[in-house]
C-alpha cells in the first residue's frame, strides 16, 4: 500500500506518541518526516484515572478526535505506542519478552476499533525479567529505539542507547535484537529530592547552568563508583551549611551526582564500546553528554525525539503504509 | 564536685538531647542512670522558624521550661547536644573538625545564661572536610559517641557505630579519637519516596514485617554493591506491575533495598573488622541487624539510647558534677 508517488507534503501515516501524561501526534509523510506535531495533555494516566474500565475506550477515542479530529476526515492509518496500550490504557498491548528480535515488532500490534471506522494500531511494549536481576518494563521507547535504528542501519549491529528523562532508559541492541535493558529514575529522583526533602532548603533553581558544580557532582558520582548516593546527597546539604557553593550551583551539582550515578551504574554494568547514542531533550541530553566526558566516554549522535520515525517503521514493515 | 554519697534515687544532672524537631530531657543520678524523661516537641528547627534571631534565646528558655519548670527548681547542672547548639539554636557552638579526640570534646562546651540564674552547657557538633571527599556534620551524634564508649571502654581501641535513622550515621573511633564519619540519608530517602515518588503507588504500609521481602531488597543493594540505586528503586514498581510481591511487601522491600544500599556502601568504604555497634531506634535496629547478616556481619551491640551517659559523661570530665 506504500504510496511513493505521493508528494512529500501530502500526509500518509498518522502516529501517536501517547505517554502517561501527554498525547502528542504526528503527521507523516511518505518519507516518515513529520509535517505536523500537535500535543494535549489527555495522557494516559489521567484520562484512566477519570473512567472506570469500560468506559475508558470512549475517553480516549474523545480526547483523540480533540486533538485531531480534523485529521482523522482522511482515514490516514494511524499507529501509537506507549502507555496508550498499558493495563489503564484504551486497549492493553501485552509486553513483549526481552531479549526480543526488534523485526518481530510489527507482527504484535494490537488493533482497536473505534466509532465512524476509526483503527488505531498500538505497538506493544516490552519487559525484561533476567534471573536474579530486578525486572523492568517499557512502553514507548521500544518504538523510539527503532526510530534510532531507521535513522543509521548500522546502529542495529551494536548500539548502547541511552534515554535520559523522568524515568532514563538504558537498551542494548545486537543484531537487530533488545537484549538487555533497564530503567534509572534520575530525572524523578531530582524532582523529588528538590521539592519534597530537607536538600530543597539548600538547592534553588536558576536559568543560569553551573557547569563546574555539575561536573563537580558528576565525579563525586564517579569516585564512588555509582555507590554511596544517600551519602553523596546528604553532601548537597553539608556543602551549603559550608557556604561551599550558592543554592542555585548545589541545584546542578545535585544534577551532577544523579546522572553521574547513572552513568556510572550504567556504564559499570553495561560495558560497551560501540557506537553510544543520546536520544531525548536538547537540554537534558547535553548535561548527559558533559556527564559522559567525565567517564570519557562521548555520544555518537544525540537525537531530540525518534519516535515518529519508529512508528513510520513499525506502519511500513506492518504494511499499513 | 561529684556526690558520691547521694543516694541512687537523687537527681545531679539534668541533660538535654535538643534536636530539630524534639526536645527529650533527662533527669540522671549520680551513676548516669535516667530517673525520669520527659519530651516535647519544641524542638530548634521549629523553635528557630518561630523567631527572629535575637527573640531566639528566649522562646528556648521558654521551650525548655515548659517541659522541665519543676526540675530547674533544684538547679542542677544542665547540659545539652544536638541543634540546639547550631547557627539557628539557642547559642551557636561551632564544629569541632574530624580527626577529634573524644576525650577533648569537654574542653569545648559552649556556657549559655539565662533567666534566674539558669545555666546550659551546650556540647559542639563535629564536622568532617577530607580533601576529595563530601563533607559531612553531625550534632548529637558525637554525644552518643561518647555514650556508647562509657558503656564498654575498650570499644574506644576500635568500634564502628551505625546509627540508624532519617540521617544515619557511621562513626568510627580509634585509639579514643573519632576518626571519619559519614551521613548516609537512609530514612528520609525511605520516606520521601514512598510519599512523594511513583513508588508510592506501588507500596503500602503495614504493621506486620515481611521478613523475606525485606531480605530479597538488601540482598539486590549487596548485589549491586550499592551501586545502581535509581535501577532498583524503579524495580518496586515494575515488580508490582508483575504482581510478584504485595505491596505491604514492597514497602519492606524497598527499606531493604535502602538499608542494604546504605549497608553496602558503608561497609564497602569503611572496611572494618573491630566491633560493630548499632544505636538507635529498637525496631530500626532489628531491620539492620538482619540487613547485617546479608553482608555476613553481626552487630556486637545494639542500644537504644546513649545519649544521657554520654551527657552525664562529658559533665562529669568537664566537672559540672
Amino acid at each position: 500500500m506504500s504510496s511513493r508517488l505521493e508528494p512529500m507534503d501530502e500526509p500518509l501515516l498518522i502516529g501517536l506518541d501517547w505517554g502517561s501524561s501527554h498525547l502528542r501526534a504526528y503527521l507523516l509523510n511518505r518519507a516518515g518526516a513529520v509535517l505536523q506535531v500537535r500535543t494535549s495533555e489527555a495522557g494516559a494516566s489521567r484520562l484512566a484515572l477519570e473512567a472506570a474500565p469500560d468506559a475508558r475506550p470512549l475517553l480516549f477515542e474523545q480526547g483523540l478526535r480533540a486533538l485531531i479530529a480534523d485529521w482523522l476526515l482522511a482515514r490516514h492509518p494511524m499507529i501509537a505506542c506507549g502507555m496508550v496500550g498499558s493495563a489503564h490504557g484504551w486497549r492493553e498491548a501485552a509486553y513483549l519478552p526481552c531479549p526480543l528480535d526488534l523485526r518481530d515488532l510489527q507482527r504484535h500490534l494490537t488493533h482497536v476499533g473505534g466509532s465512524d471506522g476509526l483503527e488505531l494500531w498500538i505497538v506493544p511494549g516490552v519487559s525484561f525479567a533476567a534471573p536474579g536481576q530486578t525486572p523492568d518494563v517499557m512502553r514507548g521507547e521500544e518504538t523510539q529505539i527503532c526510530g534510532v535504528l531507521g535513522q543509521r542501519a548500522q546502529w542495529a549491529e551494536n548500539v548502547l542507547v541511552i534515554m535520559p528523562g523522568t524515568h532514563s532508559k538504558w537498551v542494548r541492541v545486537v543484531d537487530g535484537r533488545l537484549t538487555s535493558f533497564a530503567t534509572r529514575m534520575t530525572g524523578e529522583l531530582f524532582d523529588v529530592l528538590r521539592t519534597h526533602s530537607v536538600l530543597g532548603r539548600s538547592v534553588a533553581h536558576s536559568d543560569q547552568f553551573d557547569q563546574d558544580a555539575f561536573e563537580a557532582g558528576a565525579i563525586a558520582s564517579r569516585n564512588t563508583r555509582g555507590g554511596d548516593l544517600s551519602h553523596l546527597l546528604f553532601g548537597v546539604r553539608t556543602l551549603q551549611l559550608f557556604g561551599t557553593r550558592t543554592p542555585a550551583a548545589l541545584s546542578d551539582y545535585l544534577s551532577g551526582l544523579l546522572i553521574g550515578h547513572e552513568l556510572a551504574s550504567g556504564l559499570a554494568l553495561a560495558p560497551h564500546d560501540g557506537p553510544l547514542v543520546l536520544v531525548g531533550d536538547e537540554r537534558l541530553c547535553s548535561r548527559y553528554r558533559l556527564g559522559l566526558r567525565v567517564f570519557d566516554r562521548d555520544p555518537d549522535a544525540a537525537l531530540v525525539d525518534s519516535g515518529p520515525l519508529g512508528l513510520f517503521g513499525l506502519a511500513r514493515s506492518r504494511g499499513l503504509i
